[in-house]
């Protein structure tokens, strides 16, 4: 069987149609202006509302992606998911999305759900790719999906939230394939954030050393890049896992250091000349100093803004996404310029706190109906989808928050059904009841009831 | 690169040294004489001190089996760990072992932890197994690590507890090789057994629809297999995840009369005549009938002993090892027949409860060491590990119990520290401080201390 360019094949995104612009939030929380717009680099932070979860996305963004791009349930053989959201400590999140496959007679379906942080959804993308190129392939498609809502207690990471839930089709001859020669991971042990608490959805978090932890690995990914001769002029964009936008910021001005200490002719004379005060830094001394960061910040702005400020939408725009933060970041470029695309490279960073990251190279190509770049940036439809959202108060944010504090890990009670925000064709809870099993439906799709036609128009 | 062969190199197991007679349970706890000892088919329960847990036994076998065969540990480029006991819902498993490997500056491997229930080893198994078959393999090991603890709220569950930990070595040219070609899954949405209550260490068990379910996947993947003119005369050996060893003489039986359906050879005429009354039994009164179960089991009796018997010798003394069952199975029948192995297929059938499942085929070959079967078997050591336990009493066993519900999802507490009952080279846990960070020694190696010899003994 043709198994040349593996990859992404198609890609399609659900984000909660609620979220709280940035500029108001900090006004309430009465931080002083800019500190979340401009300090964190955000705009504006989607959340679940109390009939949404990790599960209910999933099953809508599924549901999405096999009926955009007309894939019969069939034809899928493998799914996997990559979540840190936990609403059930052993049955996966896969097997709640079984039910869209068991309806067409489809149980022979390889895959479970995959952890650690926000790279479960790389290591599903991994294992699904690797599928495709090993014996046990039966030449059907592989689904992964990322699925997240990201929480925070009371307090300074809070606005650092956002949720969304990212499907990608993977098999050969895809428009966005993978290149194996540039793969490298960095993998430790360290409490930087973490979700030991078992009874809250809220994570354990040190801030500080989680930048770090995620600059360190940074370097560690690239270093073994540089092996290879690579230097950033070698990537036309550069994608990173994004928490948020200003540790975005950060990391391209590293990676842009890295090729200073390396010497790549990638950085001009002007820039050496502006970073050659901290060439003799230590390691530690490096992560900490403001100075550099400003500095390196500074002389890469310019290619910060062609290569990496167009993977910036979604992020911004939705906050972090946990496991889809990336691929939500890698959909951004694909929307923002599928039509110049064809022959470039993409640089990623996957990392997931506790830690584990890998960097890796993606090869993009026009591709063929409906696998083709221009269909993927239709599907996604992002300038659509976040003009439609609800910007909703500080307040009804905080009161949401609150509920599901009570509702996490609850049994025995329903939801308010209220749908009104929700786009058609869109799963909802409804109830979870006295055993904890969670029930769900659909939205119903205007004109499809009365049968008068069968169109979704997703949101 | 070279990459024919692909499986298991080598194996070790842990197992908790404490552990309970299921003959002296059922008569402390009141159950009629047999309950547990012919009624779940169980000899003996071990479960995990207050010293121990799911991190604290990986970090023991795959110290373990790095030294026992002779493994640099660079030498590792994926490491995968399946289980289903949650210490932190977002740091995963896998970054604990990576101190091991830190030790030795290699931090640059692949993998996280596979979830849903029981199966997540064999996800791991199955993502290792891809991964060198793929384009992204460069040629180092994989390591699989199947690590649970099994515990169970007071009630008719409880006997099914256990604990162990396993790990797997993977590569090409192996000795225990999967066949591709015969590999079928059954997956659904379904609530068996699960874990919604966050708090507790303990799942929702619906016992008997989780019996059902386990038999209605075995099926559905047989019946894949059978389109392929397999019967049970194509396997020498059947080893099934084993909850309780009673399902296991069930399982088998079940396959017996699937191959009794389809008229298979496998199937003598005394056998036939007296499954002939069930012919016509609808799929569902033949899940539910006594008299089937009882009639299949009986004709299949003379194949389970030669088939199934020489894979029960760990799950039926250490009880339910989750993600480690289908592998202790493995294991013992490696230990108990690894002279007569070669050329022979081991047919495996792993469940996991939510529900996935899959049914996959092994070869074995005799190997070279130290990746030989007799190498393994030798390592494995089963009986010298078996006898050098300790039985406690069920009191002693219950109080642990009660203890661990308390620490369950604790900060600030140190344990006793003892390490009375482990074997030199365990690792063990100290304490959990304010931050829910998690402190782990090793007990000494006798004579390594004085630099004398270097020899760790095990147990």
């Amino acid at each position: 069987m043709e198994r040349n360019g593996v990859g992404i094949l198609a890609m399609d995104i659900y984000f909660p149609a609620a979220c709280v612009p940035q500029e108001v939030l900090e006004a309430h929380d009465g931080a002083s202006k800019g500190r979340y717009t401009i300090g964190l680099g955000q705009d504006c932070m989607a959340y679940c509302s109390e009939v949404e979860d990790v599960i209910s996305m999933s099953l809508t963004v599924v549901t999405s992606l096999l009926k955009k791009y007309n894939i019969d349930p069939k034809l899928i053989g493998r799914l996997e998911v990559g979540s840190e959201t936990v609403i059930d400590k052993s049955k996966s999140i896969k097997t709640w999305l079984m039910q869209i496959f068991e309806e067409s007679g489809n149980t022979d379906i390889e895959g479970v759900d995959s952890s650690n942080a926000c790279y479960g959804g790389t290591a599903a993308l991994l294992n699904c790719v690797n599928w495709v190129e090993s014996k046990s392939w039966d030449g059907r498609y592989g689904l992964v999906v990322c699925t997240d809502s990201a929480v925070y207690a009371e307090g300074p990471a809070r606005p650092t939230g956002g949720a969304a839930a990212m499907a990608m089709l993977i098999g050969p001859n895809a428009p966005i394939s993978f290149e194996s020669k540039y793969r490298a991971s960095h993998m430790a042990h360290v409490y930087d954030f973490y979700k030991p608490d078992l009874s809250s959805e809220y994570p354990v978090v040190d801030g500080k050393l989680s930048q770090t932890c995620y600059l360190m690995a940074l370097d560690s990914c690239y270093r073994q890049y540089l092996g290879e001769q690579f230097s950033i002029s070698d990537a036309d964009y550069c994608v990173f896992h994004s928490p948020y936008n200003k540790l975005v910021q950060k990391s391209f001005a590293r990676l842009y250091f890295n090729d200073f200490m390396r010497n790549c002719s990638s950085v001009d004379n002007d820039a050496k000349e502006k970073l050659q005060p901290f060439a003799n830094l230590t390691s530690e001394e490096s992560y900490q100093s403001r100075d550099l960061e400003k500095a390196s910040q500074q002389v890469a702005k310019h290619l910060y803004d062609i290569k990496v400020q167009p993977s910036t939408l979604l992020p911004k725009q939705i906050g972090n996404m946990y496991t889809a933060s990336l691929y939500a970041a890698l959909a951004s470029v694909i929307y923002n310029k599928h039509s110049s695309l064809g022959g470039q490279r993409i640089l990623m960073f996957s990392y997931g706190s506790g830690l584990t990251s890998t960097m890796f190279s993606l090869k993009l190509h026009d591709g063929q109906h409906p696998f083709s770049l221009i269909n993927i940036a239709s599907v996604l439809d992002v300038t659509t989808k976040l003009e439609s959202r609800h910007e909703t108060s500080p307040e009804k944010f905080i009161e949401t928050l609150k509920l599901m504090e009570h509702r996490y890990g609850a049994k025995d009670f329903e939801t308010s059904k209220d749908t009104s925000l929700l786009p058609q064709g869109t799963f909802y809870l409804t109830k979870v009841d006295s055993m904890y099993r969670r029930f769900y439906e659909k939205k119903a799709v205007k004109g499809k009831i009365k049968g008068c036609n069968g169109i979704a128009n997703g949101h």
